[in-house]
């Protein structure tokens, strides 16, 4: 199976060497993440792409000083809905329906229900499902990177408050979750790259109930 | 590229036929959950995989009569860890040290790294972290059932609290985040299988910043 050789053979790669990723490499990972699925189908997350070198030296350095911010060819950061809106909700659904061709309304009772959920929901905790649902976009980027021999370098370890401030995030009602260095590998100083892929055995990781 | 084909085929199966999955292909796609990145590599989840009509008939009254859920040939709940603990945390990087065949202590000064951050947050957001890592290996496993040709439905709809308690989940330390059932189509009942793959536009999904 395809995606579980790249699995396999993908890493999160420590040191990039600066080389640029192709843009239809760049495109073809971020339409990976376009595509995947998400609850309801609302997509409450958008991707941000940025290669400006100054603005990558802002980021390392709110990024615990990984010096793949800087090294990398594009950055990409995922940033999630801060709130599920009445509007966000409808433009989606209403755009749904308009794209399969459907009569004005067809699904307005489904539109209802999840205006009923997320509208009595504090922010917090639709921000949270939010985020939840770009973590599986970010998963189809980092399997489409391995797939396109892209290396990439999954992260959530920066300050997410002081990049939503450099990046202007929150006044569009966004936040930033994850971040995903894409660039290639510098093999002679990664320290992760010739050590063993650990994942737990299966009899750890699975179970069956019957 | 092999995943994006996979992701433009596949869709959310709403009605499925009963026929059972081989359990090679089960086992693959369970592997591709196994293979997926984590946070620190930890893989704070585990995948639960039910066949048990019986069982599958009580899930499906808290899971709002979602056919699939009874319809499927394998369900597969995925459940993240309810807190990191030091027991949890070391575990894995002691296990991560051994396979690696490195000398014991090599991990320590990240593991009293990870340690310091989990150990002194509370247990609900530390939760919420472990269940965003099972989203990116719930869609491995979304993106490995596609290029099996198994259909799945991702699937959020049910009352997780409801559900750790009939599968004695919390006595194990385990959330119930997901659910994914993976089956065959009944394309015959089916009211999605010939409606339109929606996604938002590229303009409304990525944006530069430079």
């Amino acid at each position: 199976m395809e995606l579980l050789k790249v699995l396999n053979e993908r890493y999160a790669t420590k040191k990039m060497n600066g080389q640029v990723v192709p843009e239809d490499k760049v495109e073809a990972i971020i339409e990976a993440a376009r595509m995947a699925p998400t609850s309801s189908g609302l997509q409450p997350f958008k991707v941000i792409v940025i290669t400006n070198k100054e603005l990558k030296e802002k980021i390392v350095t709110i990024s615990f000083n990984q010096t793949q911010v800087v090294d990398c060819s594009h950055l990409l950061v995922f940033a999630a809905w801060d709130n599920y809106t009445t509007e966000r909700i409808t433009q989606m659904l209403d755009y749904t329906v308009d794209q399969r061709g459907l009569p004005v309304g067809t699904m307005d009772d489904y539109k209802n229900r999840l205006l009923s959920i997320y509208g009595t929901r504090d922010a917090e905790l639709n921000f949270i499902h939010a985020a939840h649902q770009s973590y599986i976009a970010f998963g189809m980027a980092i399997a489409a990177a391995g797939e396109l021999k892209v290396d990439a370098t999954p992260m959530e370890g920066f300050d997410a408050d002081a990049l939503d401030e450099l990046l202007g995030l929150r006044e569009q009602g966004l936040r930033s979750v994850t971040m995903l260095p894409l660039g290639y590998r510098d093999a002679e100083n990664d320290w992760l790259v010739n050590l063993k892929k650990v994942r737990r055995p299966k009899e750890d990781f699975v179970f069956t109930l019957d």
